[in-house]
């Protein structure tokens, strides 16, 4: 993050009160989501201060005046379930308040329905986990492999099939191309592991493309990487999940009428497993992941060895006439069919954070093991389905295909179906972990809703997993569980994310500099080199079949990103307190006598801009609107009158003939507040009303106008529409003006 | 409505506070949505206000103390578009306010969207009418038959029909027990007409049957017979528009993939006809039914004349096979198809506020017009079929076969089908004059939402409008836009309806025993025993074409009502001042010496139960929870601390990292004020901060205690998914407390 970045420098990490310096930190931190304040806020801040001591009593005042315990230590409700708050550290001086743990009772609410869904959510991912677990939730390889693998892995599926399937347009004659497309392709994947490889080693608290890109190229070039990516996480759960339930129903065909209630469980077992967090994710998914890579090395193996039984001479495949003219055009073509085999190499990097320590080597461990694995299977399959004279297409996978001729149909030919079946299902998971850690990232830094910095229950990112499961499923479903269809939007996202990466991490090593920093350029540039080629083609080649689309929702996506950092960035200005002699003139060093006498000085009132963050700048008085002078009325003014400020009350009537009829209750009573009477004779009550409380306060825009509303509270939900919620719908009328305060004073009915 | 009942006699009629006795006011008022108080209420009330005098300052200090000129008469912001607020009347007395009037303007925001939506409304429904033109948006006979007996007389095109395609399933020598089955249903008209008659001589200012079996019979049969009407009216427009569809269609058939887009057309035209009032409505509506009965009246009189010239020989029908036996049940099956044609005759009977005075006699006449043309229509129908050996089924309606021999091929049956299309398409119309006048009178005794006493913009009941038309339209569209389903539905809700109302008639007279009675009862009684005549029959011939589901649902709309009456009551009850002497031994006249020095007498605080319905009995302490100590919490903050009363700071944090962060904050500020830091180690912010704010609560439940919650607004609605709501949040979690006061303090951020 270069200081001179106007974006970055005003996202929201998490330690900018401590000012760390340059370096942007990216562990993940239960505390990112309140953002802080910098050495010029908390000096103004004291400023502000030195005013509120001139103008309140001394804190003992208030603290004798407080008429509760604050440490709870007499008068907390008693609980069948144990304490709610438990007090944690030593008062930090005389007389001062004792700090206060919440227990996991806190989160819970007194009713049976809470009660109950806590429970049934403790049965579902488990008991909370403490933030200070976040430490401890560290997994070691053999689980993180299987937790970050499946997506890249499984793509060995169905990769060489959308291969050969495209070279065979051209006619079987063809096929062979795919021996020099599959070593471009390794040399490709090769050249992507070691760019993320470099990126780890870069970013050993854990980056991905956005983090990187963010930084070597700027701001919006991180964007792009960033919606690159979103897009792509949602499609492949969206095509993990339709290949999945393919691979179960071309299995059992009677389950084909269920598919779309299949992947909508697989999507759900997926978020559950996830929310559950990590540790039990990795466990859950790890034996689909190693059986489907013990089952393509049994595969390959037998197959490569019967190869080796006959010279390692091709069978002749089955003739097959062209139906398309082979050329460059068809060969880019495969070539970019097979590159959906790289999605899911880049999640690695994004998670450093969760391996064990020392966390960065074992996360570079794991990733080139996954690489090795990718290219091995992958070489592997298109080696023998060239051997064999094996082709896509018919009622077969390709890779069904060759297992049969490499296993037969025995035992082994099940293990492989199943073993495939599996690693699809659990493919998405890839993205489960990828794409709420990005949209943390993201979130930091302003360009994504906060609400994507928390952590959930168990630690996990509750939002981010739900909010990629929504559009997941509902793609999913609007496809009817299809893939076709979807194929052609997949990938190029990811490899503008990648091209991004791999150009920031170049751009990162022409500025630093660090030992071996040419060979790492040298890498990186390779690897940005190839995805930009992939990228290129893959629009072109795909551009009518649906590419289009992409590219015409990464750019909105972008643009989404910046207006909500330029919203955060405005907001965090507006509430930053300011030193107050930016421009208007007041000495920071105020040398007035030092009164505590609680004295309301007037004298100190500044400008209504900023009026009222000193109390002695609050002036107010109070508006209750009163429809029935009953108890919930007598309620409000009553408190109205305790706030010692002047009050009017306003009753709005639909006719004179209830005004005057309003009248004689007010009158019964004894008159004893100032009252206005509005006819309203077109019947509106909450539009005159707010109307008519916006011009008293225009009145008087410096002074703050307290609106108490009265609001009956009914006990049950449905209750709700037998009231008229007029408080409510002035709230949303009233809101929107600067010093109006509304408050509620409920009043509660028997169910 | 007799005193002893217990449930009419807590009704909100809106004259208590006149308490005018025993006769229920069935006029509509526009004040009705404000429940009064009774005189002991008011007697309460003046109590109460004695201690308030006692305990505040006189009148004359708060109104100098006001900042504001409550009239407006100075600093009412400009508007291009006019003043939202004028004077009317004088001041009562010296010092005293002026009553403002609101201006159509008042409704009015001043954002664009605002602008314009309002004028879209008053495109589509005209402009807003005052509450006084109540009284002048009253129509003559002539617009009144048409609005209120498209209803009944639309029935003609079908009722005959349906009758004979009963009696045909017996073989076509059945047909003709046409002429006795009609002959009964003509009876039945007659009588149940007449029995309207009396309601309306008994009710001059409007009941129906609700109104009639609640005062009668008691108040279950009310919303027994409530219900039954409730049902039939949603039943009738979707029937209604569903038939005019078909008429539409089988004359343009290329039309008929377009069925369901013309029928919700047709509501949303019904619903604007009805928003813009009665007038219009009349207006609209006019045409087609006299169009109608100008064309039956010349099918019939043809029709007639051509059978005399044949000397009234019956033409011999074609030949049928019976597929069923003749007998009894199928003679009772026949009579109760024939009844539907009934539906909408009490329609008259609800709305007789709407006729110009003497509205009661204008009632009459227009109920015996349609009552007259409704029988003579329905049996010259029936006639006219018999002569010509007409008969149900195949391509053509009953209706087109008989014109097509009265009146040939030409013009005239064009006429004859155009005029039955029209007054289908606007049946519904009754329906939409009914329903929202019977939910009117259901509200205002508690047993309906409230909201249904609203007269709208137009003065007309625009809730009730819409709450018949979305059902109805949801049914039109669940069943295809078909009649045939909800045919068996039809017609029992209205004649159990008739049948309690003329019961409850009987039980009028026996009571009232007024000039004439005897034969009014003997008139009542008879129609009483018809209609259950026909209820019988029509439950035990149609109950397993879905008449069960009438069964099952009137008793559910009764209980529901029951518990909407309950609630109201309770909530009356609770809202309601009570004398203080009721139980609690503290003497009504207080002789205490009149002290209006503003002391706040704390010996005159009584109990717990009662708290705070003066002011001297609030005391209160103010919480504020406070996340970040930027611009909106000081804000926040100074506004406490200006109540004047002791003030709690709760910071909640997810870390004791992010704990020590916020201290910081605090001391550079200079801990002017008590701070508890709640560590929330699981991270639930929400939950933990109002279990302790209740806890708080808990130590002190005779205190109110004063939450105040920084909010920051924000310009834009899309803009509230990037921030957290913690405020609105922790109201809903919080409302649930008595003595818990919630005020929002706004912190406007730019867009």
């Amino acid at each position: 993050m270069t200081p001179a970045d106007p974006h970055t420098a005003q996202a929201n990490t998490p330690d900018q009160d401590g000012g760390q310096g340059e370096t942007p930190d990216t562990s993940v931190s239960a505390a990112a989501e309140l953002p802080g304040l910098d050495q010029r806020a908390l000096a103004a801040l004291a400023e502000v201060g030195r005013e509120w001591e001139r103008q309140i009593p001394p804190l003992s005042t208030w603290q004798r005046a407080l008429p509760v315990d604050t440490d709870l230590e007499w008068g907390q409700p008693t609980r069948s379930r144990g304490a709610r708050f438990v007090q944690i550290g030593k008062p930090r001086r005389r007389g001062e308040s004792e700090q206060l743990e919440a227990t996991h009772r806190a989160a819970e609410g007194d009713s049976r329905t809470s009660h109950a869904l806590h429970a049934l959510r403790r049965a579902l991912i488990g008991p909370a986990l403490r933030s200070s677990a976040l430490a401890e939730d560290r997994i070691g390889r053999a689980l993180a492999l299987p937790l970050l693998s499946p997506d890249a892995l499984s793509s060995v599926a169905y990769g060489p099939e959308a291969m050969l399937a495209i070279l065979l347009l051209a006619g079987s004659g063809e096929l062979k191309a795919s021996l020099p497309i599959s070593a471009v392709l390794a040399v490709l994947m090769l050249s992507v592991g070691l760019g993320y490889r470099q990126v780890i080693r870069a970013y050993p608290q854990g980056g991905g493309s956005y983090v990187i890109a963010s930084e070597g190229l700027g701001h919006r070039w991180g964007l792009l990487a960033g919606a690159g990516l979103i897009l792509d996480y949602i499609l492949t759960v969206a095509v993990s999940v339709a290949s999945g339930v393919e691979a179960v129903t071309s299995a059992i065909p009677s389950l084909s009428s269920a598919r779309i209630l299949i992947g909508l469980i697989v999507i759900l077992l997926l978020v559950a497993g996830n929310l559950r967090g990590l540790r039990d994710a990795g466990v859950a998914f790890a034996a689909p992941t190693y059986l489907f890579v013990a089952a393509i090395a049994l595969v390959v193996v037998t197959g490569l060895v019967k190869a080796a039984s006959h010279g390692f001479h091709p069978a002749a495949p089955v003739p097959h006439r062209a139906v398309e003219a082979a050329g460059v055009l068809l060969l880019l073509r495969a070539f970019a069919s097979g590159a959906t085999a790289m999605t899911g190499i880049e999640v690695i990097s994004n998670a450093v954070p969760i391996f064990r320590p020392p966390a960065a080597k074992h996360a570079r461990q794991t990733l080139s093991v996954m690489v090795g694995l990718l290219i091995a299977m992958f070489v592997g399959v298109v080696l023998v389905a060239h051997f064999d004279g094996a082709e896509p297409g018919g009622s077969q996978t390709l890779l069904s295909r060759i297992s049969h001729s490499s296993v037969g149909s025995g035992i082994g030919y099940g293990f492989v179906q199943v073993a495939t079946t599996l690693i699809l299902l659990v493919a998405a998971n890839s993205a489960f972990n990828g794409f709420p850690r990005l949209l943390y990232f993201m979130a930091r830094d302003g360009n994504m809703p906060r609400a994507f910095l928390r952590l959930g229950d168990r630690l996990a990112f509750s939002n981010g997993i739900l909010v990629l499961a929504l559009p997941a499923a509902i793609i999913f479903v609007a496809f009817g569980g299809h893939t076709g269809p979807l194929i052609p939007l997949f990938a190029i996202g990811v490899f503008i994310a990648f091209t991004l990466a791999q150009s920031g991490m170049v751009a990162h090593w022409l500025r630093h500099r660090e030992r071996g920093w040419r060979s790492a350029l040298v890498t990186n540039l390779l690897g940005a080199v190839l995805s930009g080629a992939v990228v290129v083609i893959a629009a072109i080649t795909k551009f009518l079949q649906g590419a289009w689309l992409v590219v015409v929702l990464l750019p909105l996506i972008v643009i989404f990103c910046e207006r909500i950092h330029g919203h955060y960035v405005r907001v965090r200005e507006a509430l930053t307190p300011k030193p107050d002699g930016d421009g208007r003139g007041r000495p920071t060093d105020v040398t007035a006598p030092d009164r505590r006498d609680g004295q309301r000085g007037q004298d100190s009132a500044h400008g209504a801009a900023e009026a009222a963050d000193t109390p002695a700048e609050v002036q107010s008085f109070a508006v209750v609107p009163v429809a029935v002078l009953d108890l919930a009325a007598l309620h409000a003014l009553a408190y109205a009158v305790s706030l010692a400020r002047p009050v009017l009350v306003v009753h709005v009537s639909p006719t004179e003939r209830e005004a005057e009829r309003f009248q004689r209750q007010w009158e019964a009573w004894g008159e004893h507040l100032p009252l206005e009477l509005l006819v309203s004779p077109y019947r509106a009550t909450v539009a005159p009303l707010a109307n008519y409380i916006a011009a008293l306060h225009h009145q008087r825009p410096e002074s703050t106008l307290s609106l108490v509303v009265p609001e009956v509270v009914v006990a049950r939900r449905w209750q709700k529409i037998l009231h008229n919620r007029i408080g409510a719908r002035l709230r949303n009328a009233l809101i929107a003006y600067d010093g109006i305060t509304i408050t509620t004073v409920p009043f509660h009915v028997p169910p």
